[in-house]
């Protein structure tokens, strides 16, 4: 089985996506000469040239994709040889409607777009793979090969009649019987109870709040059917030649498709990301993006993870899409090899001057090699020169978060207690505050392997299996420090509310018991006292809880409002280790002294102490990267 | 014919929706002694449970209810035995997809929620009435059974082919022939002549704005569909057993059903009520929503109301769903009793732990028994005991709120010159300082006797029949007050506007002659002079008007902007009593000083005088209640 | 050809929408009397007729019709007569569905509004020519006819099949083969290449963003399908009797029809023009859309323009539609006359009882006679006849404001660098500057002759032909002064991006290169220096750009943030003038300081120096209108 050090054979990949066919054939020769002056070793090719291969259905046009596989080659550039799924041609939507998605209303999105097609389609799929053993056929052994890219950015979901019937087949893989899904949805209520497979169909547009199992699982069979979409791609492509490794280009946290269930099947992980320039925390979003691809990559078949899509500067999609300012491209890129990249891709190589990506930035932008931009990839080139001995080497963590796409789901299905409470904003809170503080994480899944980890953080892990509870039980029994978040341990995977006082699956783990979850409206801030880390403000989330067991203390306690006097963060001797429970938001300073109090009972140290706000440090292998994101000179001392 | 006391036998009713079959047979026990425990001694089943009552078209299934309903009868416990046609099986939406309701633009409503069907479907009524009737053969002298509660929640609109079909019967009756509809719908505009009646349509998705009279007609003849379903259905379930009483629970202020149409149809009235227990006039929004229900329940057949559903705290259906602190749910029942309830349902008895409403809370939570709420559960139905003879018992009112749906549809049509002006905001404010003024009040529709009421209000009452016009005018001329709020008496029923300045149907009542009505934009707040009633502010709405008779004199008159000069309220003497007008929107404060003058003038007192802020007083039969909204200790006095 | 002056024949044209069918027949005697009273002397008649008139299909009814046109005639009232074919009868749309338009999600909008009509329904086509047909046949010689009015407010887009169909026929006349289609859409990108004429289709709706060009060619058929329409209805209409001028009424800035190609077709132009009373600039937009109409006026076959609608007061589907305070009338119909029309029509003569538009306000209101707005609008009528003799005089304008719907089109794409930078706001912003300091304008198209204007603006001309470049060389080599505002000269025609520097099709000229486009996001203001402008502060847009010519100058520079030192405004010399780059949005106060800057330098004065603020003055022909609009006292010295 291949990995990415096949890809890589050492070198840090460099380079991006690269859409030739928008170009005229003397702009190629000059691609090539201006990618060796930028050092890029690494092309990705047709992503969205399934028009072009295929013309007309079943007739093929290879030649100009030999021609510029050759030229790369020539120039001593690799290629990640992309199947060109994601957009299917005009001719198949036009001649077979069916393979255009449909809304939940049962409207259909045509085409003129891209990645709209319908993942249970058998014509979408019989011509899909069709197109990827040709390819494959053709340049499996083409030795400027280096990677498969399966389609693009998997992400459509679709409510057609075809995708209802596929639904049915997962739910009677998932459920059995009807017997089992009926009781699983819980359709003894409000009149749901299927008599009939055939009833069953998507959670498409309703009169009023839709089923929240019909609409969970929904996301669940979605993913996994794109996943059945990527896994017969990788077959075909691998069957040809078992010495390229196969990936696909995640999109960091992307509710749509469970990347815990995706990365064992591919080689190795990639990310696309595309922090905002303009987010004065913008290089930490890329972090947090980064660390997660990390440890996807670690799931994966072979491990590892490159960069396959960023920006030199501004995307397309924003509301206000700014450039990076100069030396912005360099850094971020930095940060993602000081956090386990071995390699770094841009979308795209040369910017477009039509179609609906025009505005989105490239390496060559459109004033051309004579630029600021062009400049600035090529000292990126050079700086990667004098670094290749990085790649394939780990980065350390002793910290794991906790994350889990069923409890995002879950979380943020309709009627909630507080419809304005995010999953990911949940994560991203305890994230920064690591980051802020330069202790780096790696996440993981509730089920996950903890015994590398001293501490674990679960924030908000509203959905728990009980295998995941005992998961956790373990890790503190052993030793180890867990901070859990609010709402967290409230259902189990089929969304039933575990009885008898929250969290019950963590009741015990936490020394506590919870009776009502309390959410405030926007505005309120709870005063809350503690001896321990010092007074703070809550808002959004609280709870009406005490202390279910002797072993467990409070830490900080709520001082006014209706909650007065009931615990906001509390902590439990359980086993040899112990179990921290934050109820309720913390401003972010004081959840910067939660979680620095922790990781320091737990053991955990900074990358490097004492380091000036807004310099980050991260170390991978033997190298200590430190990136400093504002604009000044400061000293820095090794640890 | 039955009334409430049929049901109530002269006991305040307690208790809540009860949905057993969600829950294992073993919990059914436990409830009912838990339901004894908490001094319940109603339960209403069935509402959701037509799927497990017919999993099969024609197979019926009623095992279990059997069940149930001698269980809850052996422990002393009465039912208010639903009709679940409120949510049709899968079965029904899957064989024929024409029970599935359409919006505006013809895509579809399917199931996997509630409370969507098409209520012009054959097919649907078909089996609706099998089932009612299957259901009333089998419980109508169970000697559990106290209520007959007919569907849940009315108020799903269809505009399918169907539904266009019934709606030119109902403007067929409306109106004879079609020149009598061309007329009313003012087609010799926009070209929109019918020659035919098939040509005639729901108020489907359009280009531009609709015909205002489609749109209101629309509305009526949903209205009336619905409720023409509500009377199959009771005639079904009453043919079987005279002597139990029927009502639907009504939500409040809710526009798509015409309540004072329904009301005679019933024989009680009930509401479901869910202020948000962050609003710091909760207690206010409550009490609206109940002298509302009251006054339907004076129009029903054989009066009185109860409240079909309230929560013991937060609902899922909010953007953020705080639970109610301590005592609320205890204060907000109180409430409903000392405004006229007979009755105090909850929804629901026990939290689901699945479906769509696992977030509503319950009289037992999550937690279970052992839990702050379900104590509060057991101290209100202590506290019930000892007020049984309130039951049946009046709650006098010298004032009367003039709501009408017509109106409420009227001023809220497209391309009314505020679109931010709406109709129950306008009541609110009204009512709000009725109730801080602690002043009881009943609603009345337009046409309604007046004779019992001292002083009657009429917020923006902007469409008028000449009929009601004159019934203002007749209690006025017998010595009654009367204050008009502004933009009232605009139009005719069929939204023709009176001409000649306005408001045509009261101008000489009022003594006003209107000609230009004068929005204003956000944040403009003109200052308003009154040697009697002191300086205030007015915003959103001013009129370019002046008197036009000399039994009419200014009472406050705009100080500043375009309109200076022109009045702001007026009062005019008519026969032996006096008609304010008050022309915009007073701050709350004044409105507040406006309504206790013409109160005062009316011989209208508050039920206790002096009260403390927050300290609502409300006399029922010979009790008064007296309920403190806030947390402190105050002393009162009896009058 | 005829020209406005027929229909004028030297008195300025006076009066509104006339609907007498919605009245009985014995308001219309009192219609003309008023009429008369008023100075009346055109009224609009027939724009919703058509279901009267054609009640069933083929049965024409013109009988009212000819009632009406006699009656007014004898009144001494000429009449502008409507091909009623903007809202066709409901028989048409119930018989033919087809004929309604459909959404991008292919759902309809269908009949009970206006104006909705599928535009390449050849059902439709055939209807609306025969009532054409019918029409002209009857009045095209009747003495009261002064003007053909064809249709109303153009603008319905429709998606449907049959649209598709003539899509591909206006595209086949465009591209010639599929091949010019596939490079001008850029097709090469997402696998978007049509092997086949059959696959192409509109802008449906879609997975994600739209192809560019896809979506600007729909607009530009739509527009150039719309006029197909109006000029069959014009050629009907026409060959009846040459001598009656056809216009139809344009919305001023209006994106869906691009005015520029319409004009040519028309024999003098009208505009549907609302300002808002409470808009405090209300004036100035009313002005924006007169100047651009009488631009309009100079591009018809015969020139000049008439209000074809504006309203006494307020109007129905504004949030908030207050009227118009005594005056406004008045001094808003002055400013008309001021800037060149030859007509002052309302909509409408007598407010409508019923129907959607019941609230739009009108010269009889609701009150009716007897009312402020009727007495003001006797007053114009008055002032009018004192006036006649600018009947037909010029307006003179030294500075044109380039106005592109191209570039609006395109730079209000998806996926542009900023998504709030919108086209009208630019234009308007320099409008303004120049309204503000008294100085007259006309639009112009990019490629019109400019020879007639000393100074040029072009604010933010994002697509530009090379022809349109040239022409803005030519009027600077000539001695011309031209301002060129932020992202122009970006994209060609197909919107291709211009590579190697922006703005490459105006690099020479301004003497600049752009390297990037710097969108600000809301809130930062940058600072800017400038010796010569003083400072200021920019915002939303800035540029990453420097000088590229020796004959270039910096005229003020960014003095803080990432783009500090770059420039922000530039001028160059190039042949015998200047050209000026403005490249951000400069505060409104400092907009002003550059444009009079370059008017001083261009020859170009204000109509009349140091007027007091909120005076405008407007020379046409030899008159001199001065109007104040604020209330006070202002001494005003002729120049």
């Amino acid at each position: 089985m291949a990995s990415l050090h096949d890809a890589t054979r050492g070198q840090l990949l460099f380079g991006g996506d690269y859409n030739p066919e928008q170009w005229p054939r003397e702009v190629w020769e000059d691609d090539v000469r201006l990618m060796r002056e930028a050092g890029v070793n690494l092309a990705t090719v047709g992503v969205f040239s399934w028009a072009l291969l295929e013309p007309k259905p079943g007739e093929y046009d290879f030649g100009w994709l030999d021609e510029v596989l050759d030229l790369l080659h020539a120039g001593g550039i690799g290629v990640a040889l992309a199947t060109p799924t994601a957009s299917a041609p005009p001719w198949m939507h036009h001649r077979w409607p069916e393979t255009s998605p449909q809304d939940k209303d049962r409207t259909v999105r045509t085409y003129g777009s891209r990645n709209a097609y319908c993942p249970s389609s058998a014509v979408y799929r019989r011509h899909a793979d069709a197109i990827c053993a040709a390819l494959a056929e053709r340049y499996a052994h083409h030795p400027a090969l280096r990677i498969w890219h399966i389609g693009n950015e998997f992400g459509t979901v679709c409510y057609c009649d075809g995708c209802a019937e596929a639904f049915r087949t997962w739910l009677k893989a998932r459920y059995t019987d009807l017997d089992g899904l009926n009781e699983a949805w819980g359709t003894r209520f409000w009149s749901q109870h299927y008599g009939d497979w055939t009833e069953v169909i998507p959670p498409r547009k309703v009169q009023y709040v839709i089923n929240p199992m019909q609409d969970q699982d929904y996301r669940r069979f979605a993913s996994d059917l794109l996943l059945e979409g990527f896994k017969t791609e990788r077959d075909i492509v691998s069957a040809r030649n078992r010495a390229i490794p196969v990936t696909t280009n995640f999109m960091g946290f992307f509710k749509d498709t469970d990347s815990w269930s995706w990365a064992p099947e591919e080689d190795f992980a990639s990310v696309d990301s595309y922090p905002d320039p303009n987010d004065p925390l913008g290089a930490c979003w890329g972090a947090f993006s980064q660390d997660l691809t990390r440890s996807l990559g670690k799931a994966t078949r072979g491990g590892g993870w490159i960069m396959m899509e960023q920006s030199t500067g501004g995307v397309g999609w924003r509301q206000v899409s700014t450039p990076k300012p100069p030396g912005m491209f360099r850094l971020w890129s930095l940060q993602a090899l000081a956090r386990g990249a071995d390699g770094l891709l841009q979308f795209q190589w040369r910017a477009s001057k039509q179609g609906a990506e025009r505005t989105h930035s490239a390496m060559i932008p459109h004033a051309g090699p004579d630029s600021r931009v062009f400049r600035e990839v090529c000292e990126l080139g050079k700086d990667l020169l004098g670094m290749h001995e990085v790649a394939g080497t780990e980065v350390a963590a002793e910290v794991a978060i906790v994350m889990d796409w069923d409890a995002w789901r879950a979380v943020e299905l309709d009627h909630q207690p507080h419809s304005g409470f995010k999953y990911v904003d949940r994560l991203y809170e305890y994230y920064t505050a690591l980051w802020q503080a330069n202790i780096t994480c790696d996440f993981v899944a509730p089920e996950a392997d903890l015994s590398g980890y001293r501490l674990v953080l679960a924030p908000s892990l509203y959905q728990l299996s009980d295998e995941a509870g005992r998961n956790l039980e373990r890790h503190v029994e052993a030793g180890g420090t867990l901070v859990v978040g609010p709402f967290s341990g409230v259902t189990d995977p089929d969304e039933r509310i575990r009885l008898g006082g929250y969290p019950a699956s963590l009741r015990e783990l936490l020394g506590i018991r919870i009776e009502e979850y309390w959410p405030l409206v926007d505005g309120l801030e709870l005063r809350v006292g503690s001896a321990e880390l010092g007074a703070f403000t809550a808002s959004t989330w609280a709870e009406w809880f005490d202390l279910a067991s002797t072993t467990a203390r409070v830490v900080a306690r709520i001082e006014d409002g209706v909650l007065a006097g009931h615990p906001a963060v509390t902590v439990n001797t359980f086993g040899e280790g112990s179990a921290w429970y934050v109820a309720t938001l913390p401003d972010a300073e004081a959840l910067g002294r939660v979680l620095r109090r922790a990781a320091a009972e737990a053991g955990v140290a900074p990358v490097l102490p004492d380091l000036p706000e807004g310099v980050e440090a991260v170390r991978r292998g033997d190298r200590v990267f430190v990136l400093d994101h504002r604009t000044r000179e400061v000293e820095i001392r090794a640890a």
